[in-house]
């Protein structure tokens, strides 16, 4: 396609204010014209996830000031491209995309962002799963390479039952790596075990302490990724045996932890955290390209997400609210009809 | 000294209940045999340390039930050895040392330890400073190690006028390393100043958290020791620039730090602990032998430690009232009046 074919116009789903979904709205924008190294995407699909949550709250690590279009990532089509070799490789290419550091996201037809922000999809890969194939999968496969390099057989994992738990979960089967699942309710406890989970805690039972910590340490965890924080941090540092490691990539419960001194200084813990956008650049390109076709292959078998429900742009209010409301038991997908 | 010449009985300082310092009296004691790879030191003096306040608390890293000796470090004269090549080398020599693990500690006439628990002090380094050259001139060291491996020139120090804190400006400044020095009140600010400290922050001040800050960004630090824990960690992980680290070695305000997700996440921040009893052993033994000597090179220098006041074992509850109520300034020393 063609500059020319493309509309003046498009449809936005745009915040108002941080802090309030109400503001959430519909408004019809001029589309942009990708720059030096740019690319524009005609926008598939979006998902919600809980960084887009965190963004829409004015938690998430880019400040981006409103109004602005929120969608952290999804995927589309690259339908023009600015100066620059990537662009133009990338130019009619079905692709997953993140919206860059200080532009508008995906909830939108159309997205301009760095062509170094665009991924080409495996063939076999679906529009819509590919929405979904940056931060959940990537973030999986991340942790298990994290896991290996330091040579961990067990690792915990809290809000395990959420799309990225799942996606560990089978991974870390597939290579020999125990998971200690930590979930908050008995439904979310099944849903793991249907996937063949050996260990599964349930932190709304009473004796989850004692659970967490003897299963800390018959299984030897010394490394726990935690998205929840808050309590949950202190509970993990409290759990693992002596010489282990939380590494926090969510805030869920949006509550501070409260840690000692003592777990840090006689028992050799720490705290860290994980932030995909800080931990890819980490790679040079050939490894980010491996890493890359590692996860589409494998996107329709362990990194598959179940899409639990489909908005249009202009439900996009509706479509977190639903979101908000269950987070886990299959995405919520806003999609352009594309 | 042979074994003939010791006698029967000494005198030990003991704490009865842990958490009270009224319990602490002076009992007299059989004096122990060391059994293999042991040393008998006849003890001439040993300091009281914030590790000490923690211990007679039960906050310290090794629980040793009540009734106990307490006195983490000291000094002395190796005067009996059980069989094995150490104690017999350390036969009649002068000794800094530490208490085991699990046995009784310095606060006694005579300590019986593992034969790797003593170090010989070399000539020029006179008993009472002998007995303060393994706590503090070891952390202090170990600091400036640390920071070296990672290439920081800038750190951060909290609790900055203790006996660490000033041995830790003076290495800093020997190594061209600025240390951003924390304290809490003028006098103690003064005291650094004298010294020759660059930086020196009070946490008193109603704009410290903006000094901090400001300071932090300035000099690019990034990486901060905590003796203090409680809201100061917070603090730093706030005034800290990204990828910092705060290393918390002490929990002087005794309470817990909260921290937050976002720190971790899209800040890259961590949190981790030094305990000298763990960093140590992690050196091999030329490792070790060369890191003893550079200190014990310094102990007239850099880390020589001034003393306050000398309390006889009988005044061990005043010595630690008399610490308690000002932990800078300098030492306070138990002597047996060897």
């Amino acid at each position: 396609m063609s500059q020319n074919q493309i509309p003046a116009q498009m449809k936005a789903v745009v915040l108002e204010k941080h802090g309030d979904i109400g503001s959430l709205r519909v408004v019809e924008r001029p589309i942009p014209k990708p720059g030096p190294n740019e690319v524009l995407v005609r926008v598939t699909a979006s998902p919600i996830n809980p960084s887009d949550l965190a963004f829409l709250e004015g938690r998430y690590g880019f400040n981006k000031p409103a109004p602005v279009v929120p969608g952290i990532e999804g995927s589309g089509t690259v339908v023009a491209a600015g100066s620059g070799l990537m662009g133009r490789y990338l130019l009619g290419k079905r692709v997953a995309c993140v919206s860059s550091a200080n532009g508008d996201g995906l909830w939108a037809e159309y997205l301009l962002t760095t062509a170094s922000s665009a991924y080409p999809l495996d063939d076999a890969v679906e529009l819509e799963q590919g929405a979904m194939s940056l931060a959940n999968p990537l973030s999986a496969l991340a942790f298990m390479e994290i896991a290996r390099q330091d040579g961990h057989k067990t690792i915990v994992n809290t809000a395990a039952a959420s799309a990225l738990g799942q996606m560990l979960e089978r991974l870390a089967q597939s290579e020999g790596i125990l998971v200690i699942n930590v979930v908050r309710r008995p439904e979310q406890a099944e849903l793991l075990k249907q996937l063949g989970a050996q260990v599964v805690l349930d932190s709304s039972n009473t004796d989850f302490d004692a659970q967490l910590k003897e299963a800390c340490h018959r299984h030897q965890a010394r490394l726990a990724f935690d998205a929840v924080a808050g309590k949950m941090t202190l509970q993990l540092l409290e759990s693992l045996p002596r010489n282990s490691k939380v590494t926090v990539y969510g805030g869920l419960s949006m509550q501070p932890s409260e840690v000692w001194a003592s777990q840090f200084i006689f028992e050799g813990k720490s705290v860290d955290g994980f932030w995909l956008t800080t931990w890819i650049p980490k790679k040079n390109f050939l490894q980010s390209l491996l890493f890359w076709q590692k996860a589409q292959k494998l996107m329709n078998s362990s990194l598959k997400t179940h899409i639990r429900a489909r908005y249009p742009l202009q439900e996009a209010q509706k479509a977190v609210m639903n979101y908000q409301q269950q987070m886990t038991g299959g995405k919520v997908l806003l999609t352009t009809g594309e």
